[in-house]
């Protein structure tokens, strides 16, 4: 057994979390120390009376310190607003969405017994009794909307955070770039950390409370928690599609008319659609992002979990066992604790080219000590060897082998997130040799961006595979779930630095409105660069997590479907597998479209309001803020419906005309063909908006040469940036929902099966049985056809 | 017994193919009726001395008809060298890497029985003897150079013709739409005649002459005519990426600098680089996509063959039965000989909105003659019943089945073509919608035209898929050699309306620096809109026929491995899956990169042009036309490389590191992976062609309010068409040679072991065992990677 008792892990895993949340707080109120009320910003004003021994750059200029403070506060409520009203909304048809999808899986889960309430033997032992399905469905539906109110919290919460500081960053970069990349950085943490802990002790909460009912039935009190994950998933596939499209949208619209037509700078007052980009900052790379990040995170726990359940650790009841995967979460908050510090108080920022470094210190530093984590609570919480199951199989596992799955993974992100640095960051040839080739226009700037991110997927996609075999070969599906899970580890850190990112485009965006010298907006400007590149890492992250969890679940779903083998060399998994790599081609081209049309609805209200609006260009009258967002409102809400339907319906679809087995083709090739546009798109996003950003800053001979602002180098870069946002919002295809559904999908026509032939009498306990009863009656088209004919 | 004799099949085929020469070269007399020597040129102007009733438009503008004649025929003979000394130069590095290849193949082939020269006991029977492998060796070799020759020869009488047609085309332009239309599209089919037909000639011939030797012994005989194959699509790898890299790197460089820079027409005969421009459609779209078609060609009737070797055909020495795949394709000439009578003289075209409808309809009826002609030759030449080998089980045909499958391959390629029109001509709304986009500028364009991409995607992977599903439930792995077999049966009309779009696009290049009217310029602009259309079809059936065979090979790679299943759920099949899957975008990244950096030197030897020689601009001097021809024929030479050896080592690498599970995964994800990359670029390509040039027309009012040309909607035109050109030229990554090796690759080491190891004595007919032997000692990487020290 284990060194760690199970007292000692129902102790560590909740304290681990509290930790992380007291610490978020703590960041809170340190960031909340920055005013933005009158008083305070006269005191902050009077610059020594406010504690800092620092040189105001508004005063040399001389200009109204007071007056900036109200603007600031006035801009900054303005994009909270925008973004609150967009969250409402947002959520409001997510949960129309939501509660109906709880009702079906609650009915077709209770179902399957009749929505009998009597215990049934236990399909792995005979002699026992387990839980009755109608519990078990009821269990499931509540953590399926505790995984998704989880994603909708934390998302939220983020926002606010990002909303709160961004006025917050740009009043400090007046005193400096090192305060303000403080301030961001630590309302970035405090994202990282509310969603990380809420994320996992929402999670322990469940557990236990659901152990008091289940008991001794472990393999149903897991099966049941697998519906966190599909909730936070799910809520993942509409926060990154709705609120991507509104952002790229609102960017697009903005860039098109100010930078391009108006030729006026970026985030000017003067432009109607410059509030809703800001919002969409904050929407899309911040909430969006959170739920994406939690849903791979919640997925991976939770596969980790259900495998975990039928391995020795089930089988012995071994709960600390049972609870690695949270273990190493909880490990995971108090090395990312450590880590921020790094950042925040063991060192200080003096000098724009020290931002990069410092991030990519807290991709190093959360790696290192995590590996030190891992290490200690594989030795601490896993027996010395101990026993999986494999596709029917038995594997032999020892805790020093579970540790490299988990630390394969971790490393594995490191090195994607180094890659991603590389060709995204402005410090490297990459970028600048695409910043270069804008001296003959658009077109090669383009091509050039495009070539960079196809070669940027080389390295991610061996790390992946490495990460994929090493782990499979060492503990099967579970350890391909914890690599996931190692990778994923540092999310609270992962987090930081990537909601860093869109807090100090907006801290940008509100100097430039405010009207603030030039010299913040460079500092703010030289944020957002770094910004860039960590908005590109987390993309990273959560492309290669979402790979990995992707398989895991994958493996999940087919050793349920009862599927032994998907060999490519039938026909029936081989056009799955073509079908499967074309769909994140047909989402991207939804998604684009989407945003397309967006900007365009979004160019035509900004071109109105310029030729309607007397005064706007001279700067005398105020713009219409207000219908520019309600536009990319609408769009995003609209437009997300198709995507969201392409993912939910395919499996439901495939798996009804064609069976289990071409299901499987269309996932495995869906994961493998988005993977690589997914990667390849933000990168190429990344490094087109870095290279404008390095033409912009001269900060070298050869970028001075490209400039300045105006020139025909930097108008072509323009370009670049513009084509990159919808680019970069294309992400492997709902990779996590369409798994977790794709588990699911027999079930639903099972479910509707059985409410007409309600004379069938299957004994089930779990869902199973029913996917193979169903997979066996489906091995023809025509067949299926009639089936869903009759049962539909 | 099939009703067709073993003597009429002998009498058909030939007779066949010789009619097919004999119209390509009535054909090319017709052609070269047109008179661009000074004699003619006086009765051709004399107009009705000529026999033409039509109305000059050069006597009506007053011009001096003489000197128009002289400029035409200079300008051509300028293009016609140019292509002619880059195809020598490229074919001598082709040639020596040939040489080396056949002499490799030759000596593993040879060695696996120490070169012995004895008859050896057959696989399929012990009690037979079988040629000994040295002459299997000898023969493969053989066929092999005979595939990579005919393929060149091809692919280098497609340049002349077209190099011969395009001024002749242009004067022609003078006498109507109709007339230039039908010496364009003559100049088309004499390649596609020429092509079909030497490659069925050859391959009939070889078969023939190697029977005499092999007499009873067909699997050997079959074996060896691989190599025919093989070679012909070696040569296409080059021929497409040396050719790709040229005319790309070309068009980008005379665009950027001519008409975004100067503002100056497309092939202004001030541009430095537009005599490299028209070069480069010669050797990349005529020469480049003759290989490429021939590649696939000689492929899928190579697999045809092979499989049906070990069938009842084989068995029985049922030589009509064994020749149906060069049966389909002799009935494909006949076909599209009456096919083209459509085109040139059974209709006349008389207006510029009759080019499209005429091109589609010779589509619509080849494909509609040939499905009839299928239905004859599979009643005339097959028997009512026959068996087929399927992964070692056996498989009951009827001749109607197999009717069936090449039916639907066919239909397939027309389904394919519909799409791709659809989405690349500019008479429908996807490409008006691009154009309409540029309205917002260059961004939007890009991001609309990359959306239009992905989106025409959907329907052919369907069709493929349906495809596939049909044929190998039909007759498993032979069902898809002749599907694909199927739809490059109307190969003949494919490429001479491929071939059309190139010859077209010159002859507006030499109206333009001829210093034509305009009103010549518009009828052949109007004939090279339909052009860029028909230039994306070819490219959809050369991409969706790749697709077939490249599965078709990988059947046969796979089973004659050993390998009875490629397990997805396997993790060396699963990370082959994902890496194979990225190379795609490895192979586009080099190309794209290649023809970026190629354009780069190009852009700055044109400027340095204008810059330096005085009166260019004003057009008193002339440009130094072969500096940028150079450049372009260095640059391809070089370029070519990288990707040609990623290509080839890829599976050469992975067979030896990771054994032939992992590599069957690699060429299934290369293969699911590439063809979405590919048709989608193609057709970006082509939509942002066409949405210029429907921009530059103005034939609608909707198109007017986008132009006049230099707008600047115009110009972001321009931009997209620009960036279009090296995406069209994503390939997916090398199919066949790719797979053609694949299935040679473990025998390579084998090879290489073997000459260390010759003690170790294996008797082998042939390398198949050799495989499953290697193969039995490559499970673990270590082992694999010793073995690769030891061997090599």
């Amino acid at each position: 057994m284990a060194i760690l008792s199970e007292l000692g892990t129902e102790v560590f895993v909740p304290v681990a979390a509290a930790v992380g949340i007291a610490f978020a707080v703590v960041q809170w109120v340190l960031v909340a120390r920055v005013k933005l009320s009158e008083d305070a910003a006269g005191a902050s004003g009077g610059g020594k009376n406010g504690g800092y021994g620092d040189y105001l750059i508004e005063e040399e200029e001389g200009l109204n310190d007071h007056n900036v403070v109200v603007k600031c506060r006035e801009i900054q409520s303005a994009i909270s607003e925008g973004a609150t009203s967009f969250l409402f909304t947002e959520y409001q048809y997510v949960g129309i969405f939501m509660s109906i999808f709880a009702v079906v899986i609650f009915l077709f889960l209770g179902s399957v017994e009749g929505f009998s309430t009597k215990s049934q033997p236990c399909t792995y032992s005979k002699d026992k009794y387990c839980k009755p399905a109608l519990f078990n469905a009821l269990f499931s539906t509540a953590s399926f909307l505790l995984g998704a109110i989880t994603s909708l919290v934390s998302g939220f919460l983020g926002m606010k955070i990002a909303t709160f500081a961004n006025a917050r960053t740009t009043l400090e970069a007046r005193k400096g770039v090192g305060k303000a990349f403080i301030t961001a950085f630590r309302s970035g943490a405090v994202m990282g950390f509310l969603l990380a802990s809420s994320g996992l002790v929402v999670l322990y909460i469940t557990i236990n409370v659901f152990k008091l009912y289940y008991g001794d039935d472990w393999e149903g009190l897991f099966e049941s928690i697998t519906g966190y994950g599909l909730g936070g998933s799910s809520m993942a596939l509409f926060g990154r599609v709705g609120g991507g499209i509104y952002t790229k949208a609102a960017d697009v619209g903005a860039d098109l008319v100010g930078k391009v037509e108006r030729n006026i700078p970026e985030d000017d007052p003067r432009n109607p659609a410059v509030i809703a980009d800001n919002v969409g900052d904050n929407v899309g790379d911040i909430a969006g992002m959170g739920s994406d990040l939690f849903g791979s995170y919640a997925e991976s726990s939770c596969a980790a979990l259900v495998v975990a359940s039928i391995s020795s650790f089930g089988i012995n009841h071994d709960f600390t066992g049972m609870c690695y995967p949270l273990l190493v979460s909880s490990v995971g908050i108090i090395v990312c604790l450590i880590t921020t510090l790094f950042a925040t108080d063991f060192f200080e920022i003096k000098a724009v080219k020290e931002i990069e470094p410092a991030l990519k210190k807290q991709l190093i530093i959360s790696t290192a000590l995590m590996t030190v984590g891992i290490a200690i609570i594989s030795w601490l919480a896993l027996p010395a060897k101990f026993t999986i199951f494999n596709f029917g199989a038995q594997k032999e596992v020892t805790n020093w082998g579970l540790f490299f799955c988990v630390a394969i993974g971790l490393w594995a992100g490191l090195i994607i997130g180094f890659v991603t640095e590389y060709y995204t960051s402005n410090a490297y040839s990459p970028v600048q040799d695409v910043a270069d080739s804008c001296r003959t226009g658009a077109a090669t700037n383009v091509i050039f961006g495009l070539a960079l991110g196809y070669k940027s997927v080389i390295i991610p996609i061996f790390a992946i595979a490495v990460s994929i075999y090493v782990s499979f070969s060492i503990a099967a599906m579970y350890g391909i779930a914890v690599a996931a899970l190692g990778m994923l580890s540092t999310i609270a850190t992962g987090l930081a630095i990537d909601a860093y990112g869109p807090i100090s485009d907006n801290a940008g965006g509100i100097a430039e409105m405010a009207g603030m010298s030039h010299r913040i907006r460079e500092r703010t400007d030289a944020l957002d660069a770094a910004g860039n590149t960590t908005a590109a890492i987390g993309k990273g992250f959560a492309i290669g997590s979402a790979a990995l969890v992707s398989l895991a679940l994958f493996g999940a779903f087919v050793s349920r479907a009862g599927v032994k083998v998907v060999d490519v060399l039938s026909p029936k998994v081989f056009i799955g597998l073509i079908v499967g790599a074309m769909l994140p081609y047909w989402f991207s081209a939804m998604t684009m479209k989407s945003v397309g049309s967006a900007a365009l609805k979004m160019v035509e209200e900004v071109r109105r309001q310029f030729n309607t609006i007397p005064g706007l260009m001279e700067g005398t009258t105020k713009p219409d803020y207000a219908t520019c967002v309600k536009i990319s409102t609408d769009a995003s809400i609209k437009e997300m419906i198709p995507p969201g339907a392409l993912v939910m319906l395919t499996p439901l679809i495939v798996g009804t005309l064609f069976g289990v087995e071409t299901l499987s083709g269309v996932l495995a090739g869906a994961l493998v063909s988005g993977v690589q546009i997914a990667i390849s798109a933000s990168n190429t996003g990344g490094a087109w908006d870095n290279a404008k950003k390095y033409i912009e800053a001269g900060a070298s001979e050869h970028a001075r040469t490209l400039g300045p602002k105006g020139s025909d180098c930097h108008k072509a870069a323009v370009i670049g940036d513009t084509i990159g946002d919808p680019l970069g919002h294309i992400r492997p295809v709902a990779q996590h929902p369409h798994q977790a559904h794709g588990r699911r999908v027999p079930c639903v026509c099972a479910f509707l099966c059985h409410t007409r032939w309600s004379a069938v009498q299957v004994p089930l306990r779990t869902q199973y049985q029913w996917q193979r009863y169903y997979d066996e009656r489906s091995t023809d088209i025509t067949n299926n056809i009639c089936q869903l004919l009759v049962c539909c």
